[in-house]
């Protein structure tokens, strides 16, 4: 999931999808998009090394706060009870981007290279996890397993937020797939 | 991982990563690689699309097989027995590799290039598990989430067959690390 902060850097990824979706990712260029946005190209190069970047913005900050959500857990709580909550922070700023999400998501489906970036920031997030994991006291196995397991639900559970028609909630999205994880995990 | 049939395509995969160990992937060509095979070049493309697929070699096939045997499963065995058997068919066939399985590795933690397409045939493994179980009658969820889980499992049992000082098979850290799944799994 992509994080779309105000001011320079917001405007810079809408009218980035907005032109992609348009007229298609390959098709728009970095001087279109610092164009519709009334932006110099100098500040999109401030904000992206990119133009894919544009499509997968702050998601280090976004790491980066899951990480210590789950270090700020207490001890007593099971890992996937921490990761739970530290996934479902905020999820309110998520859904109010969500048409914005649904698009970037649409664009992502249509490249190869697009889908195997947001494959990389996926297995960042889940080294990111493992890593907190361990810290709070799990064995490296345990918390490689436990973070690959909640990084597949996380994903799957944006996956079902992005397509319902009901337009239910991110945090009701992630909450319903990871205990379906449990249920799934009491078969094996 | 990736299988090295015998033949011309063996030859290739090991004068490769001969090559990209010696003098690094970025400086060796195509032309190195089926000179130092005693092939040509034609050859080459007639086995992989390009210098990076050499070290991902058979992996279309590695899925296909791992499919198959999901698909042919007993219907009473529970999903995770089923990826299980599954993965450990014919891991001697890797394990009389594992030098050059070891030495792949570290060509591929070299750069986030090779890095990253090893992530997509891990996602690829992934979808077609998730397929297979579905065909089984897991839910879409429930398959999903299994499969990630194995596959999570199946590359950090890898990276500790690759690793091990004792040269424990393949097949004894496969089995060891998804015991630990379930291990995990009950803490969650």
């Amino acid at each position: 999931m992509g994080r779309w902060p105000a001011g320079a850097q917001e405007r810079l990824q809408r009218a980035a999808i907005e032109l992609f979706s348009e007229r298609g990712y390959e098709r728009t260029t970095v001087a279109d998009i610092t164009q519709s946005a009334g932006l110099t190209e100098r500040t999109f190069y401030n904000h992206f090394v990119d133009k894919r970047e544009v499509l997968f913005p702050d998601q280090d900050r976004f790491i980066a706060d899951v990480v210590e959500a789950v270090g700020a857990a207490p001890a007593d709580r099971s890992p996937l009870d921490v990761i739970i909550a530290a996934l479902t922070v905020d999820t309110e700023w998520f859904d109010r981007r969500r048409d914005a999400a649904q698009r970037r998501r649409r664009i992502l489906d249509t490249r190869a290279e697009l889908r195997e970036r947001e494959l990389a920031k996926m297995a960042a997030l889940d080294t990111a996890i493992t890593g907190a994991l361990r810290a709070r006291g799990s064995s490296n196995t345990s918390a490689a397993l436990t973070a690959a397991a909640a990084v597949a639900a996380y994903r799957l559970g944006t996956d079902n937020w992005l397509a319902d028609p009901r337009g239910r909630t991110l945090r009701h999205h992630l909450r319903s797939i990871f205990e379906e994880l449990r249920r799934t995990a009491e078969n094996w």
